[in-house]
């Protein structure tokens, strides 16, 4: 053991193991992992070389200090970066990385670590699928929404003109490795967005998780225990439905809970960040969906105005007017949610929810139903 | 039914199925197939619509008896065509037919059937597997090549300028349809490199089957009942290898009988057809496999005779002076074997055979070894 290890002992960390039969991979969730997951690496994975996909905001900020672990770990690593933002997930970057990790020689037995935001992970995450037919995957998310969703579940892919995520693959990683001390370089505003998947949790299935929230969620955003326990929790009740259902067959549907609502507000508002960044899509898109379901006589009142107003204290946007520049009309939406993959012969599958922790699959939903309701969300709310 | 299908009574098949657990799929063998395939897929996959990608040529030659019998047995289809040639395996052409194939709303359950050869097979297998993250394919394959090695098994990809087939996916089809009478309207060069690949299969583990071609390879060529039992053999031999290894960890190796050496030619050829075509590449990879194993001590030089003879008398080549300008130096072709996705840690792996029907995996063959060999082959046989 070098000296530099040696001053820097592993912090305790938690381990969500995902049960995947010969796919299975754990997720290390905890402070100041990286050095950790180079370990790991080196022992589960003997004589690998590694790539580093990053962005090249994180080529700075992070990248240095997974090298350095590395390296220490005797892990020979070359970098790519690509630019960051949703942007980088087309098919021109998809094919400059392919071509960037041939050139690195990344071979069968190698490995590519993903080392960034959603971005970073489902554009490597797809290269890394389909070279050479599969290489391995470690994801290392830096952000809390790769942290808690898009880094767990094996989901890859990039962008086309005709939507989000239309290309991509199922490739689960052989390794996440969550390293919450990351997350202390977020945007407030970045932070928030993550959030609101976190919150989704609770609201699938586990009402005493969204008890929890509720009372915990400063706690969550300055750091500590409390940050590690939303995270594992998130990571363990995502990792419980990928292991029911790999291919969203089924049950894995419901993770898309206030999705359908997300992926048109999206869309609308043409991956604009500057206007609504994914977590807060999703964070309109939560309340919509409990709301859609009082409207339907499924969901009490009071569970309705509870996710919303956990929300709004957070300060996430929960209702169609908190965008900017507006979304449209209740037609532009519907239109938009029907461009959705999930979309099936045409009918549209909503997540909607019995209460807090209750939700369910709702497919062939008419879509003059879901436009009745969006309409009556954009007059009442003026 | 109605009168056309009266009119043309289903000929006789052969059902060949492949055990993959739930990606179990038949291959169905035999003349006239078209409209026998498509009562299949109307009856295994209701209401499913379909988009055929074919090639530029095929769009013409078969396309319009393949949509009739889609028609008739209503299956709603779209046709969506690549210019024909290696050089259609480019991202462009990927990310082309990618959107063509959302343009065309091809939607989770329904299907791409790839009418073509290899490179229709493996651009559009590629393209079914990431759509969506992976909707359904059926492979018509319309060359001999595609019939008994492309179509079966699951591989798909494109070419990188780093070298063929680099980027892909195993993606099972859900149904593979061989028509042995599309063959009928192959030029005999092309039928000739397929039938390489129909010899493999012998030499690889059944030496019955060599015999049976040493005395049956002009009824194949002609058509009728042999041809059908070389396709259901090569067929029945590949499956029986995916079954055992469907990702190539192993066994499936096998296949690659000649291709170590096959796929170093095209290379050094520039995958120009004019000079040389993959099955041409194979043939002589399979004639220097066996001449290989002979000077390693491992083969008799009868057997490695045996083998050149049989596909020197079907007229093709053997050697490496048979390559049209020549395949370079032992070196160039050493290197160019080098960049091979079988490559595992700088190591050579090649297919080698204690005799004909008798091969096996020789992974860790010193490039030195090779070299030496490949030099004894310019020299002596100049």
């Amino acid at each position: 053991m070098n000296a530099l290890a040696e001053a820097a002992p592993a912090a305790e960390r938690i381990v969500v193991p995902v049960a995947l039969a010969e796919r299975s991979y754990d997720i290390l969730i905890g402070r100041h992992q990286l050095c950790e997951a180079a370990q790991v690496i080196a022992s589960r994975f003997p004589g690998a070389r590694a790539a580093i996909v990053t962005d090249t905001n994180l080529a700075t900020l992070h990248a240095p200090a997974l090298e350095s672990c590395l390296q220490q770990a005797g892990v020979t690593a070359t970098r790519l970066t690509i630019p960051p933002g949703e942007s980088s997930k087309s098919y021109a970057r998809f094919s400059e990385l392919c071509d960037g990790l041939l050139a690195a020689k990344i071979e069968r037995n190698d490995l590519v670590i993903a080392l960034g935001g959603g971005v970073v992970g489902d554009l490597s995450g797809f290269a890394a699928s389909v070279l050479r037919r599969g290489v391995r995957l470690v994801q290392i998310p830096t952000s809390l929404l790769a942290q808690v969703d898009s880094s767990v579940g094996g989901k890859t892919g990039i962008n086309s003109s005709h939507g989000k995520n239309l290309i991509g693959a199922f490739h689960q990683p052989a390794l996440v490795v969550c390293d919450t001390a990351l997350l202390d370089t977020l945007s407030e505003r970045e932070f928030k967005a993550g959030y609101a998947e976190v919150v989704k949790y609770g609201l699938i299935d586990d009402a005493a998780f969204f008890d929890w929230c509720e009372v915990n969620w400063r706690r969550v955003m300055e750091g500590g225990p409390e940050r590690d326990h939303a995270v594992a929790t998130a990571c363990r009740a995502k990792a419980a439905v990928v292991a029911r259902d790999e291919r969203e067959d089924g049950d894995r549907a419901l993770l898309n809970l206030g999705h359908t609502f997300a992926h048109a507000l999206e869309r609308l508002t043409r991956y604009d960040s500057a206007r609504l960044v994914h977590g807060e899509a999703v964070a309109i898109g939560l309340s919509l969906a409990f709301r859609f379901s009082q409207r339907l006589g499924l969901c009490s009142g009071q569970d309705a105005g509870r996710v919303a107003a956990h929300l709004a204290a957070v300060g996430l946007p929960t209702r169609l007017q908190d965008v900017p520049g507006g979304a449209g009309t209740a037609s532009d939406i519907v239109e938009a949610m029907t461009q959705d993959k999930k979309v099936k012969r045409g009918a549209l599958t909503f997540i909607l929810a019995h209460g807090i922790g209750k939700s369910f699959i709702a497919p062939g939903v008419a879509t003059e139903t879901a436009h009745d309701f969006i309409e009556s969300e954009l007059v009442e709310r003026i």
